[in-house]
């Protein structure tokens, strides 16, 4: 019977975390003991909680973390309580540091452990955008966690990602209070440049 | 640590795919026995396609079926094939069905083998809408196939559908030429009562 013919790849609807150290170069020139020390501490911290959400993580460069997730409304919650959680290390211990978070959804290809698709690009574009502290998610994202997820966003309008053909309508919240007058303090002790990248 | 709490339920993103045979009621109420056995037949080529693509059938009530997928990619492919499959079917043997099926993707969540959420009753209510022998898809799930299947989508604009709160932008698509020459005959032959449900 002339159906389609049968799928040759493995696709799966996922949602993936892509979270980055803003300024991190700039940390690594001014202490790079204490630096790659706290990062070592970040992660040992902030691993288990994604992981504890069903993310898994994919790629672990620098200081990046990128990360699949079954559930967008999952992906989300690990974000904030990562950024929870880095607003309690930075309170203990010098030098503070600060993640920016992206999120998208997105049908990916995955081939054993490995994920590929526009969908993982995607993520990585908004975690360029993020704020410090914060967490930028992609109308998709929005979508799935609106009614889900006692969070407020504010709507940043359409993005112009590089490298992505088509405009991304993109959400940006700010994961806690704590986090806010964290980034103040960091602000004000590091003056490091915020510059998006 | 103060983060958020473990969840408690298992979410994961998922597409939907609903489908039903139109005006059945009035094709058992003109040959009961004749429409038994072609449904049996209809399943019994049509149930291996929606698994071919990774498919997992959730329910098979009368004459509707509801299947997940993991990808939107593949439950569209999924449909497409079921179409084709119906139009060959239809051209082999009386009386003529067609499917009404309506493809969703959300953020839902799984107990065991059952599903729950707003994504699932979404899709029922897309393939409520759909013409017979096409397929309607919501925005989200044109979002992640348009760039990736050959299939020419019409826009419905911002639908209404029953008992879901925010309107669902939707997308329409007739499978296959054939399908279309199906339903012209089909049409000519039975003039059963088209009007949406």
């Amino acid at each position: 019977m002339a159906v389609l013919n049968q799928p040759t790849s493995v696709r799966k609807l996922a949602a993936i975390l892509s979270a980055d150290i803003a300024a991190y170069s700039a940390l690594m020139g001014a202490d790079e003991e204490g630096t790659v020390r706290k990062l070592r501490e970040v992660r040992e911290a902030v691993l288990p909680i994604i992981e504890k959400f069903g993310g898994r993580i994919i790629d672990l460069a620098g200081d990046g973390i990128l990360a699949e997730f079954p559930s967008a409304v999952r992906a989300v919650e690990s974000a904030t309580a990562v950024q929870r959680c880095m607003a309690e290390l930075n309170a203990q211990r010098e030098p503070a540091m600060l993640f920016r978070i992206g999120v998208n959804a997105g049908d990916v290809i995955h081939e054993g452990e490995r994920l590929y698709g526009d969908g993982i690009n995607v993520a990585a574009r908004l975690q360029a955008i993020a704020e410090p502290g914060c967490i930028c998610i992609s109308n998709k994202v929005h979508e799935e966690v609106r009614d889900r997820v006692a969070l407020a966003f504010t709507d940043m309008g359409d993005q112009q990602l590089k490298n992505i053909a088509r405009p991304v309508p993109a959400f940006s919240t700010s994961a806690h209070e704590s986090t806010s007058e964290s980034k103040e303090a960091w602000l004000k002790a590091k003056k490091p440049d915020f510059q998006r990248r």
